[in-house]
């Protein structure tokens, strides 16, 4: 069998997230392994890097698939630009080797969250971002999050419906930046629990807007109780940014 | 009666363009018209700094109306932002002197054309521009925007059902430059015929691609004739980007 990487982009608005559901839902997913399905004839599985919740968005989600196909890795990419919906687009498709997995192999997630923190919510990205007017002070976020870099058990920046057996995780950076009149969260780490990087953006408004101070993050992570810190920042503002290997 | 100017921005994508049809018909001219008759109890009228195609979008598209109402600009602004659909967003008001006129006090308009020459089309900006697979030389395209620059006769450059009594029109300057993984093309001139913009991007286009040369551009300008020009570019990637006085 051959084992076939391809990195996919997606405007998750119209999906239900990336994981299969049911056969009619929409999903990220459901539709790849569809399309794959109709073309090699096999019952084709794809594996992903990861998950996305629903109406989160990706500019690298990495998958790998095993197939008996012969295509060429450039047919292959053809086939799907032409049968997926034009909100999911395969940016690469390379053959592997075989003990490559998506999800085992991966070493670090970015996630970008972006925020139009102008007056008026601009119209051009008001699908693939949130709208906060309150001026948010950038440099009170990179404050703060200075206190969430490196291991620490982040139960407080998890949803509690997430069912990991251990909270540790690791952040390698947090960049936060101003660019084409929105701020850009990028965070990097070894892993995320569910919801975590929607909460970390949640917490880093919260101290933009004054409402917390940058050292209430420290007590957050120390707490371990989810119900004391942030909201979850909503979904439509989040994206899987890159998966390293 | 007091003179209003707002700066308004908005995704043509659902919209016949700027102009007011008939009642139902989706125009931006129609849905803002329709907010400050309820808000004002008057007969309103904007005037806009020109039209937008059916599809195109503004930036910052100027327009201004007569009014009696009292309300201050921000409560104009907040009125027009709580009716207005999400598409259409009002940037700014303010009182101007009676006699400010959006389209005869304009000097010049920059119109911007975005590209995505990527491989595969990113899905985040496939509504808002066009997407070229095509590998584009910006070198040559900023060759032959130089013959477009200054007092030309755009007849060529126009489309046929422009009914203009004089063709004549001046380029102040063109702008091609990569930016966020877009080719953006920005147009400032003092006035355009009726589809010039497009035109003016579809020559460089087929410059770009090299199936004419930059100096094929200074020919079409002699011929005068719309026919022995370059396709239009698509409404999609079309801003009104900003009309200055």
């Amino acid at each position: 069998m051959r084992n076939i990487k391809m990195v996919v982009q997606y405007d998750g608005s119209r999906y239900k997230g990336f994981q299969r559901l049911k056969d009619n839902d929409m999903t990220i997913q459901g539709k790849i392994e569809t399309v794959l399905c109709k073309m090699t004839d096999e019952p084709i599985e794809i594996i992903g890097s990861g998950r996305t919740d629903m109406g989160v968005h990706a500019y690298g989600q990495v998958v790998n698939f095993k197939t008996l196909s012969k295509d060429s890795t450039s047919k292959i990419q053809k086939y799907l630009s032409e049968y997926l919906p034009e909100d999911i687009v395969i940016k690469s498709v390379e053959e592997v080797e075989d003990r490559f997995h998506s999800r085992y192999n991966a070493k670090t997630k970015i996630y970008l969250y972006r925020i139009d923190n102008n007056k008026v919510c601009n119209p051009f990205t008001r699908k693939h971002s949130i709208h906060l007017e309150k001026k948010l002070d950038l440099e009170l976020m990179k404050e703060a999050s200075e206190y969430l870099l490196g291991e620490h058990d982040f139960t407080s920046f998890a949803s509690s419906k997430s069912k990991k057996k251990s909270n540790i995780r690791t952040i390698d950076s947090i960049s936060i930046q101003e660019k084409n009149d929105l701020v850009e969260v990028y965070i990097e780490g070894n892993g995320f629990l569910y919801n975590m990087a929607r909460i970390i953006v949640g917490a880093l408004i919260d101290v933009g807007h004054k409402k917390i101070t940058p050292e209430d993050i420290k007590t957050m992570l120390e707490n371990k109780n989810r119900s004391l810190s942030s909201d979850t920042a909503p979904a439509k503002g989040l994206y899987l940014y890159k998966v390293k290997y």
